[in-house]
């Protein structure tokens, strides 16, 4: 398991590194962004939020635009951020900017010829963390947090998971990808056409049935292009509401889908997991 | 006099917006952007931080990259990111990243064929305030920073019109351009071979002779790759020690040139300026 340090900087305190790394699940080889607070140390293991980022980012998104380490600097949390896709010469892609390499949608495809290396769930909830936490002064104590596709990401890991992360939380999920374009060219390509599949990675579907609920917060911009025809946090809301699951979805006026939105609430987001990862 | 909205982001509870408008100082289009914290209205008009970016840069990195928008929203200060240089098809540019288009210089050059547009001096202490102060809802108080080349184009252009700017300050700033290859290499282009019209363009220089005193501010990190070569900020200081200057220059060890330090240290560098430009 070779791990190749890309890049190092000092960050309130703390380091924000990028690596690259062969992920044997998606048989390609990743980059990832770590930032460790100043508190992680190998006698102070701290607690891990994962960040997915959506349609078309990569590990830099968050960590340059969202503001993130100053707020996990004072709570003393790292931020990982990988990738949102394989990617390379010989991994499968699309034109689009929706589907295929950047667009990885953070399950496991089993339709060729997306089957080869599109397999994130894997390394998202199995791979990535072992390798964290073989690496770093991190523990195994988990949040799980992300954006658009990557909240839509984040949400489904955590449902499916609920003994693995402490919490969830996401900006502008795709909250009910079976009934919007995204979502539907997506898993038409990755499990095919049989829609009973599809269910098993739709948020709101999920929330709608799971047992164990993980606390979870939303926030909504309600000036997002995308809210109506792609994102649909009404899906989700009533499907928490049957369920009895104590979803806090937060709708902000005025706001749009950029890290512009992100960053002005990402604080709120990282105290809502606080409470819960770090004791 | 028209100015085109281009983008439109709200951001803790204020507005980022991109305008493009003709700049008849650098007679080519110009981009900037601004910040408008949630205070700023007709009734209360608010002091103006101008963030001059550093070579390759636009408007868009310190209005991404930095988190400045935070602290101005808590102080109430817009925040004003002119281009760093004219740009379009026929304005002179260079092959090089250090000179032409995305690395003016803040000055006014003499020289063919730079002189036709690259008047960033007129641009940045003129222009773009008299537009910035006739368009938004902000005060004539004024506080003007920057980063790397915008770093000394802040503190030159305070030094020289400490009527107009209530304090400065610079992170990572190229401190003594005469001595440093990016500043010769500037200085040639825009200014010719006369060295004496150089010194004129020098913080290090005017830090040494001016009489009335701005309060001034630099960060600057100790692993910063530019340091000894490019930046030489030990010239600052000892100009500011034979003049009874009093700079406050901050160095801060294992921090780079990167916006990942900038970040780290903007909150600080904004309630230095508050406690100017708000009383």
């Amino acid at each position: 398991m070779t791990i190749e340090c890309l890049t190092s900087n000092k960050m309130f305190g703390g380091w924000h590194k990028q690596y690259s790394h062969q992920a044997s699940s998606l048989n390609c080889r990743m980059r990832f962004a770590i930032y460790l607070p100043p508190q992680a140390s190998s006698t102070n293991k701290v607690p891990v939020l994962y960040w997915l980022s959506g349609l078309t980012c990569t590990d830099e998104n968050v960590m340059q635009k969202s503001g993130i380490q100053r707020i996990a600097a004072e709570l003393g949390m790292a931020i990982v951020a990988p990738d949102t896709s394989p990617r390379g010469e010989g991994v499968a892609d699309d034109d689009g900017y929706d589907l295929g390499q950047g667009a990885g949608f953070y399950l496991n495809a089993s339709q060729a010829p997306w089957n080869r290396h599109y397999q994130m769930y894997d390394y998202i909830v199995d791979e990535l963390p072992a390798l964290i936490e073989a690496t770093f002064p991190v523990s195994n104590k988990r949040a799980i947090a992300g954006h658009s596709m990557g909240g839509h990401g984040a949400l489904t890991i955590a449902l499916k998971n609920p003994e693995l992360y402490c919490s969830v939380s996401a900006f502008s999920p795709i909250s009910n990808p079976i009934n919007c374009p995204w979502g539907q060219k997506a898993f038409s390509a990755y499990l095919g056409d049989d829609k009973d599949l599809w269910r098993d990675h739709d948020a709101s579907e999920l929330m709608r049935r799971v047992k164990q609920f993980v606390p979870a917060r939303v926030d909504q911009g309600e000036a997002d292009n995308f809210l109506n025809e792609q994102l649909k946090p009404d899906a989700l809301l009533s499907a928490a509401k049957s369920n009895g699951y104590p979803l806090e979805l937060n709708r902000h006026e005025g706001y749009d889908h950029s890290y512009y939105f992100i960053s002005s609430f990402i604080e709120e987001q990282l105290r809502f997991h606080a409470q819960y990862l770090i004791r």
